[in-house]
């Protein structure tokens, strides 16, 4: 089985991070709403206080993955989590584990800082990556709705306060 | 009609913020699982680069309310959003409109940094919340599942990396 191996990304990664960005988008046809640029994940990741982290995956010397994700926080538990914003693989590279490997880089990550869990999101329909999620021991939080403000409705808001 | 103000929150409200994340926690009976300590929102809130917000309401040079926030990000806008993780009124002084007032702030918030949307999740039986939410141009991302590694099955995730 070919090697890969998982590390913090770099400055000298923004390339790939944006490639791998829009790859995903791309496969969720959706490339049209991937805008972000290299200065604005320069911005987020490698500023003097980040608040976003990415980890890469390489294979033959060549990103070929990444998970994107932050820290949340729990107030019943007084402590951070890991959320995992987005996380990808490139489809030539699929069935060697990498995505696995992801989650479990972010578990250890999680217990070794004191985070008390790791969450991310799924679409309800996509039964094998929850059938995964099962089987590594995640739990669904069925109930819960996200709701999102964004766009007019959000200026608007904004402009009533 | 009794006026209240929002404001950030500082270190020598730790008292009330625990306070309050308290009753919340005793409003839902879960106050067993509410066992986050005035030295851990101090970590999370007023450590060097904090990654956790608290925007307090007071009335009557009371806090009688809070939102608890932190910054979340999507990788197809390349920006950060808000993600409002608890919001609380005590029940007395519910009916001032503090509530709607936090959303505003938030959003207004969003809006001044550049973030591109302000998110939080609800219960999916909360049928009058959800009303509301419709009514400021919230959206459901009802096709969404929040998934949770935590406790002994994080344990297990990790020991495995």
């Amino acid at each position: 089985m070919a090697a890969f191996s998982l590390r913090d990304a770099r400055p000298d990664d923004l390339g790939d991070i944006v490639r791998l960005v829009r790859a995903l988008a791309e496969y969720e046809k959706l490339l049209h709403e991937a805008v972000g640029t290299e200065d604005d994940f320069r911005d987020a990741l490698f500023g003097p206080n980040p608040r976003l982290f990415c980890t890469l995956a390489e294979l033959g010397g060549r990103a070929v993955g990444q998970a994107i994700w932050f820290y949340n926080f729990s107030t019943f538990t007084g402590r951070h989590g890991i959320y995992l914003e987005d996380i990808f693989v490139e489809p030539e590279h699929r069935g060697l584990g990498i995505g696995e490997a992801f989650f479990r880089n972010l578990a250890a990550r999680a217990v070794a800082e004191g985070c008390t869990r790791v969450e991310w999101q799924v679409l309800d329909w996509n039964e094998p990556a929850i059938r995964f999620y099962r089987k590594i021991g995640a739990r669904g939080m069925d109930e819960w709705r996200v709701q999102r403000l964004s766009g007019e409705a959000l200026a608007a808001v904004a402009a009533s306060a």
